[in-house]
């Protein structure tokens, strides 16, 4: 077997929800060993978590740019560094890792605009290291599975694509009550004007067009605020244009009462639909056109892309931890391949990276122009 | 037990499918009894389908004209007619019956215009006419027992409604290959310029219309037609404002591959949400910001409203026919009142009338307008 | 189109459930005309019952031997009864009919014992009568198409069969309340012996024995009398085994807390197994082994023996009612057909009839013997 | 943070499912660092896997009791051995190890006989160490909350426990055909007598014991063997009776054709329902008496039971490999008390242990038993 990477993490301190996730996520298949860390640049907290998480007092910083320094010097240095700070601060932190020549894993959205994406795209080129973005959603089987068989012509041509992504965390003003985590995602200054647009929205909109192969072209936007107070959106309704012709439906909200994280996709063409849905991700729908509708599970009714992504027999559910790990496993072996001048094993890789960060970038800006000209329809760059 | 109403009817030959929905319907709950008709107006056909509904034959029409003054003539003549003819037939027939004093009982969508329904409501009104129309979805007792917990405050104010209705059954040019439901529905001169805006999409307006307890006060719609060679649209997306902040997003669509009859609606307050779904009617999911999913059934978890529409206990699902029924059975208790100069039971009555149906050519016409603006915001008058 | 049969009424007077049902179900296909009852041995209530429904009152009668008579003796007498009084009424009420050359439709369980019923199969014979059995859940179109799939050999030899039946109606001491359901149906004086097995067991077996074409060759069973004081079982296990080495089980429990009308049927075969849902009736699920479950639909994904049971398109639900109404249909065909001395139309007749009945008896009776024995494996005659 | 636990493994080299899965559920949590193995008693095969598993060479054994012996006696020698092989060797591996002072975590079913696993509880008693048992389906969240329901008393008194696991993964001859894990769990002398008794029975046996908070009194079998030239049963259906006076049904199958990992665990009391399905992990199903169904997720409607096992939010599915986990962690916490000399933190603790285990032999052995006596009714000791 291969050595594990050695893994850095910035952000991800204690009581920050995302950062565990990638710790359990890096864990589960056993590529990679958190040994270096900028958790927090409170000195404290920042002590304190990395003992916690057995780091090395030694490679537990306080600021990213010396972490990144000393890592590179050091012969056995961090492989990969893991980004979950808020979204402010992901472009300068990958920018320090990347020009260090460490591998990035970044949570999304990518960055704070357009312009950010590319140059981040762009060095990640220049320097050769893999860039991944966590858009977990697509390190499930069943996703992975539904995008093979688009690309297979399962469905004929694309006619209807409709996604929605619904939760209720922030149906009341939690931000004025002190949660952590409403508090900088309804930041401008450090989430980015997209609210709910950028932290579910991007996710949204990666997952249809991770499915159906394609961006769409042009896109009208109507951004909503519904809880008083909050300076950024939490609802947002947006259509899609798609060059071929077909249309589609996103939406995002984080005031829709009852849901916890509702995220479904219906992809219709001409040949047959198909349907997923977050909260069962074992299983995926697909109905051709005047035949019956059959039930897909992960693990027996799918193909190599999905059975890439498994690691239980059918029956036994895997879930969005596994969906993170996916993502941590792709990644791993994009590296090793990199680092051993190896092609990558593109078959069944199915990553998510700085690129379709970059598009994130496209629609959130697109919306946001679209909304400002009150819902005019808007082509993407 | 009231006597049996003398039920018409106008349309609905041999080979329509809607006129035999209506005349199961009306059977159901043994409030009317069918004595006449112009099925046809081919008078082989018409007299053939009179044979076969056991009609005397001196009671069978070609002409509705005719018969709407023949039958006012008789001391026995029809007491209401049930209108199931296209679209554009709906205003001169009603019209002809009304004027004759006879009640009407009409399929969806009402007429051709706002001016149209606008002059029917008028003469309903005038003539003291019940003028019910069959939006058979609001005939489940779901569906109203939503409407009577949304009217209680259950959940909260208003902030987002989705409604869709997605069908298959035009995916292919069915019209072009003799298909009569098809040809005459995708034919401007007797469908309306509407073809599915108005076939469903008049259906989902109406539903969450009437479970909502209030219009939009503005809507953006793009129609589209997918199938080259169709005449009308068939996919259609609207996006609603009401006049309290809500947002809503409807669409309708007779080419979503594999779907039958998919009408779907959730309705999100500062409370709670609502979920509803044609296909699976003897349910509906209450979901309260903070609380568990409730899953509220027919015949036991439900109210008055809910029970008024009730024939079987819990358990024993109720269907399409028993809401189609719903709907004759309030019209004959509304006949029956106005017949006895009774004041209307209105506390379990959700009768759908030619108030709604003006309201379905108000958002047909918006929505025309919209989509002639290149989905300009609409206001509704 | 044949003319309505003329329907006579036993039982099923004011503040009955299943004689509203029987009439209801009678009504909705336009094959019957209700003219004549005996709805109860109290004659106010009768004529009062009477009245409601509409009836000539020369033709109410408080005694059924007096209806059968004066019925048979009548030009436009009755030529069909139906039966729906306690089961301890069913012999000599049918009895009484078929003496007076009139068909039955009876309500389940047939009779109290094997040899009631086998009496009432040699007359029905002998007489050339029908003698139809409202086993309503044959009467679904996914039931029947479930064993046109079995018949067809799509599930391979059967292996196990898994049918319950839960409620919880009786989960409390109703009967000592006065409901007057509870009061007949755990009085063994009317009911008979067996309660819930009697009750709702009867319609489980006859569900799997419908589906599977095949009787079980031997039982084991064990009544359980949950409530306190109650005189009849109210919950009931049974093993099956059958001729060709497959196993089954069966519960029926009127006691199952939080349960509507669960009946559930499941089918397993070498080749592919069936799942039915009755709270879910457009819907019957097949999986092949070693291959995806796919959802058949009423409507759309079924055949010849489903859609004789339909009214309405796919996706557009149908329910108890028209299930219930199958079995008046089917009756009404098989009667015309005899009528007129032609061949019964059996390719798409699946009516249950007094044979069933009298195998329905023979469960009753294995299982109390079984139950009496220890819950030993007891042979079925 | 406590260190990680030093883990070894005996079973589970290349090849094997259930090795692999615990290695997985050791990672998930950090509790564990994997260190030792005696993977496969083939030298050459444990080698490789050795080294795949990044295992020091040093440290692979090829027999159970050198590893035993030579762990005790390092200074970082195993402080847990982890149990992946046939049943038959379960006894004598975790004997050695007890015997050196290792805590013990294995596999199920405990033993092949009741002696066998009470001489392992008495051991594992006599040298304080913890026996974990891997009851997989205890670990999940909602099963823990179902547990916690039933004992806050929310059913009322137990009437009836209905538990299913349904597979078809042997529903052909696969052991004829060389299929590794076919092989041996069909064959006695590595399984024991008991075939999908003790593979599947158990888990669901042990399910039904977990969640009721109560083992049944008494129990009748029959096993059946479906397949041609099978040595054991593929096919069981038990009936239970409980000391209250409550029932239950019970049926393990491996030749259910279609199913995969079908667990079902339906359990009614006087005063409401729940219903857990393995399949759907994230979501309980509570119903009331006279109530609505609630739906109850992982993660928002629970308590601190379920809470103590769930890593993520809501609507984010932890799966099956979280779940196993989840048996790691809690073994991990008792084993650092029990090396602290700490109390355990019982609270929430649901850990299922060699107590379990016997439950489960106790449970075989009543079923074989009765099985031998005609399914004749057999006490539980």
């Amino acid at each position: 077997m291969t050595r594990r990477l050695r893994l850095g993490m910035v952000g991800g301190g204690q009581g920050a929800f995302i950062g565990a996730v990638h710790r359990l996520a890096a864990r589960l298949d056993d590529h990679y060993e958190l040994v270096a860390g900028a958790l927090s640049s409170d000195p404290v907290r920042a002590a304190a978590s990395a003992a916690e998480l057995r780091l090395d007092p030694a490679r537990s910083y306080t600021d990213y740019r010396a972490m990144a320094q000393a890592e590179a010097a050091r012969g056995d240095g961090i492989d990969v560094v893991a980004i979950v700070t808020p979204n402010s601060l992901h472009a300068p932190v990958a920018t320090a890792f990347l020009e260090a020549g460490i591998h990035v894993i970044c949570d999304k959205p990518l960055a704070l605009s357009v312009a950010e994406g590319e140059a981040l795209a762009a060095l990640a080129k220049r320097q050769n290291r893999v860039f991944a973005l966590t858009h977990t959603y697509s390190g499930y089987p069943m996703v992975r599975h539904a995008r093979e068989l688009v690309a297979a012509g399962e469905i004929g041509d694309l006619r209807y694509v409709q996604v929605e992504y619904l939760q209720d965390w922030l149906a009341e003003p939690l931000e004025a009550g002190g949660n952590k985590q409403a508090d900088w995602r309804t930041d401008p200054a450090r989430a980015g004007r997209a609210g709910c647009l950028g932290d579910i929205g991007t996710h949204a909109w990666q997952l249809a067009a991770f499915v159906c192969g394609q961006q769409p072209s042009a896109l009208a936007a109507e951004l909503n605020t519904f809880v008083p107070g909050r300076r950024v959106d939490d609802h947002v309704q947006v259509w899609l244009r798609y060059a071929g012709g077909a249309r589609g439906a996103l939406v995002a909200s984080q005031v829709a009462s009852g849901e916890e994280n509702r995220l479904v996709l219906r992809v219709y063409g001409t040949r047959a639909s198909l349907v997923f849905s977050q909260e069962e991700p074992n299983t995926l729908w697909l109905t051709p056109l005047g035949g019956e509708t059959q039930r897909l599970t992960r693990g027996r009714a799918s193909g190599d892309a999905a059975r890439h992504a498994c690691r239980v027999p059918a029956g036994h559910p895997e879930g969005y931890l596994e969906a993170f790990a996916q993502i941590y496993t792709d990644a791993a072996l994009q590296i090793h391949a990199i680092n051993a001048g190896e092609p990558l094993p593109l078959a069944t890789l199915h990553l998510t990276t700085v690129i379709e960060g970059v598009a994130g970038m496209r629609f959130i800006e697109a919306a946001l122009a679209s909304h400002d000209a009150g819902s005019a329809w808007t082509a993407l760059g």
